[in-house]
């Protein structure tokens, strides 16, 4: 059965008194596995499912592509992995270690698998899936020169990987829009059918070489507009018919010092985080800093949400 | 190495900001694995291991085979299981369904395995510990007349095996007692010394049968005085070196009817879930009610402190 | 969508070249995930699932109840556990410990649990379920007097859980027949429908105190006529829409010496494990050898198939 | 206690009648965890840990950054993730796409983690790690344009990732040296000492960033001389004190066609594979084909064995 199909059915995963609950949404109410009823508010989450592997497709929305002036036509997703022990939960906190300064979000949408698959053709692919999620893939552009593209550092950190609030399936995601808010403030913005390589191609093509297990990841890549944030930011991913992930970034102290690759701000790592708004905020040799951003960048965004590649896009 | 030998080693787990980390307890603070420091106070604990298989072994400890009337010398352990789903943490709760009304706290010492065994002889079963915790092996004496022994009702409920706070190493248990405590009164004291088969025993004898892996859980027993407790009651579970256990019993609704086993209070709960309280309460016929326990209990435990069998093996 | 509503699919897994891979069948061979062929004669298989719990049912079939003098009307079902570590394979070996005398085959369907369950209405059950498979609960009636019911020793050891050969949904598994085989010659025979409690109420029942979580199994109970088998016999569990799984008994080194409980023949443990032939076969007060059963059980199987109490059951 | 303290302590586990088990290898037998004895030859591996996260340093031996050119030194290690479905075995197949003609050989150590670890100092990995075993980081660089440097088609596919014969403890493997063999030629050699960054660094950086599990593994790099192997090639990876792993290749079908990038030959995919053979080999504009390359290699290799920078490092 496609998971596309309704009726829409979510369930969510909550720590209480100790446990782990499985849980269901009513009102402004969780209702518990063991039939509690406790206020959503408040509640702490934990993520929807514990995947094993978790792939990101790079390069996705046709709106991102603009924004780095790629052509994607022809082309073919290229992936990354990040590691389970980055996955967090709705309401988590987004970790910065004190030496990094370029932590960005990128909304995303997950699928979540439900069979396992090898070698599955796209048509198959819905039939094998448990359901959907929002998801935040952070990364800490900091690191960019580092890790020859694997992306370790920048994409596998301990909390990079919110996910939540929620799985949800018997919602068509292909007709879904996802926004990305900072602070209450949307921030990006893309349509499904933005999408270069549909989901079910994604994650055909990955079965091509790769086995994919129940619980897995597909985090099927992000619109245009992946910016900095900062501690005591809140980061707000919501998908049509999946809900609304909400995450907090804190800092913690930067890494044991005296081995490791230290967390380095270059023209290529202001580049990719800034995006466009480093041309624009850069003053003459002088790289913008952090603060510099932190400063400018409700304007930036306000005005980028009016003028950049979604609005060329859907125009 | 033998799991015996310190120095003392404790790794804790907790739920923090949407994940669970490892950390330490420090004063009166964990120090994360991330390198942030929180208050102790207030955490929300994980179990701090995922066990897959829990074997629990029935009696053991003297005073309560004395409590029961039985004579173990000659005999040999007999085992139940739980499953990994009632694991549970330190400050959990312990969810009593609403028609439950002789649910039994037992202050047990749980021993983890580090490394897989089959057919280990009790002298290598050191070498294979990862370390010990506090347990709980909450029962709801209510079953006690379904499942021919199982008890998968009585004993295998969510949330009916509380362990930590943390996994320990380094010390040798064999010397410890352990102490368990409803709302601040003692009410259960044993010697490891007094356990009729050793923890090495035990689990060199599971082992002849079952492959045990690591992270599974060997509950070794509980001594005397095993009593109900209702919801609200705090519980604490103490063994010197390991720390103390520590949860709160709440209500939740009773099981959905018309299908299943209802819970129910026969002569036989009464005698199991009461010990010889049983005897002391009762009015001519009538059984004691669990409401009758409650209001007498204080004055019983204290009164059993001092001349059950536990000092009548110390003396 | 129900699990009983077709069309029927397979999943089975065979080890093959240092990995498990998915496979289905086709005709005499097995198509691997990663698009290759081979024959099906000879397969290694892996366990069709890797289950964390497994429930199992006593005394489900009419035909079992008036084997033993059973009435279960207005009774309950009463349950008990296996560890995961009692799972083994299609075509695997049972491992009968030297000192056991008594193993006894007890052919099953088992339920595969897809999606987490708690306090689950019957008619929600099929909806949760990802199949169905065939199982042999296999136990060492040598146990039979420890363990104190919960029969850790009797059902729980190594490899007494074969299950396969795959995974199958889109059965309507409550019109199915199962059948075991000894060597070629029926020796088990009993439909769904003579189940007192429907597989549908047994897992809604169990989802009222325990949590069920996906790839967790539960055994539904055998039919009458459960007897002992031994190294060099093949066991075979049939079940209409399910497929056979195949079993070998071989013998391994009984357990180290020197701790534990011995295996032990005893009046009860012969009674159970021989059911009505025991008292056929035993001369005066002398309990039968296994020898002497297994020299004269293809016989008893025979007349016993033709007079047993499935035969009363659908005259 | 450090993994490197003696004594040396092996632990396999085979696949024997539909299950893994357990075992030590004593002369040429193989001893059961259910006490029974196999012959070794022939005797079918599963891996010796089911790790959840592979992490594995790209340039480490200094050998294989002469061979590529590269300076190191005021340099860091990089990384890059493998999927845990990409694990293998001792004596399992690698399996090569039908469209795959540069997949090569990458004789490595693999550090198993034994207890988890975050922001831990290098001076505390070893007491943090359960093991060693011999690693193969098997690439197809028919995909090395694609990925972006993740490489997750060039080195994440099924069967890329054998390991074992077993999980080593008690040895120091800091004084061992890695041999890789194919087809019985000695095509690798490389001394830990050459290791630009320690075992214990190169695990110490990474838990600045991420949580290494239990069972995860670090692969720790390949001397120099990584190249191609084809179907019936057989492929050892020794290392002194851990044993030698063997494994075969083998050919699969092409993945489904019509999505997904096409294994593709281009300069730089056979600078990558063949090294310094590429340019011996390739006549005037024309590259060498994998069935020129195939016939030369014996001889290629050879020479290669004596004067390559294995000898210039050792001189």
């Amino acid at each position: 059965m496609s998971v596309l199909d309704g009726p829409r059915r979510e369930t969510r995963r909550v720590v209480l008194g100790g446990r782990v609950h499985l849980c269901r949404a009513e009102n402004d109410d969780l209702v518990l596995d063991d039939g509690r009823v406790v206020p959503e508010r408040g509640a702490t989450y934990a993520p929807p499912v514990d995947p094993g592997t978790i792939v990101c497709v790079h390069l996705n929305y046709r709106s991102r592509a603009i924004e780095f002036g790629v052509d994607l036509a022809g082309g073919h997703p290229t992936y990354f992995l990040k590691p389970p022990t980055s996955v967090n939960s709705h309401r988590g906190e987004i970790v910065c270690p004190a030496d990094c300064r370029l932590v960005n979000y990128e909304g995303e949408i997950a699928a979540v698998v439900g069979r396992p698959m090898r070698r599955v053709r796209p048509d198959d692919v819905w039939d094998h899936l448990a359901g959907f999620t929002c998801a935040n893939d952070v990364g800490a552009h900091d690191f960019r020169d580092t890790d020859a593209g694997s992306m370790l550092r920048v994409k596998g950190q301990d909390s990079f990987c919110p996910i939540g609030p929620g799985l949800v399936s018997g919602i068509d995601v292909r007709r879904s829009t996802l926004r990305t808010y900072v602070n209450g403030d949307k921030v990006q913005e893309g349509t499904v059918s933005e999408m270069v390589w549909g989901i079910d191609e994604l994650i055909a093509d990955i079965s091509r070489h790769v086995t994919l297990r129940a619980g897995d990841l597909v985090l099927t890549g992000t619109p245009w507009h992946s910016r900095p944030i900062f501690a005591g930011d809140v980061v707000d991913v919501e998908v049509d018919g999946l809900g609304r992930l909400s995450n907090v970034v804190v800092q913690a102290p930067a890494p044991v010092d005296g081995c490791g690759f230290p967390a380095t701000i270059t023209k290529t790592s202001l580049g990719v985080a800034l995006g466009s708004d480093y041309r624009v905020l850069k003053q003459g040799e002088d790289a913008p800093t952090p603060e510099q951003y932190r400063s400018a960048r409700r304007d930036l965004a306000a005005s980028n949400m009016v003028s950049g590649p979604k609005a060329r896009i859907h125009r």
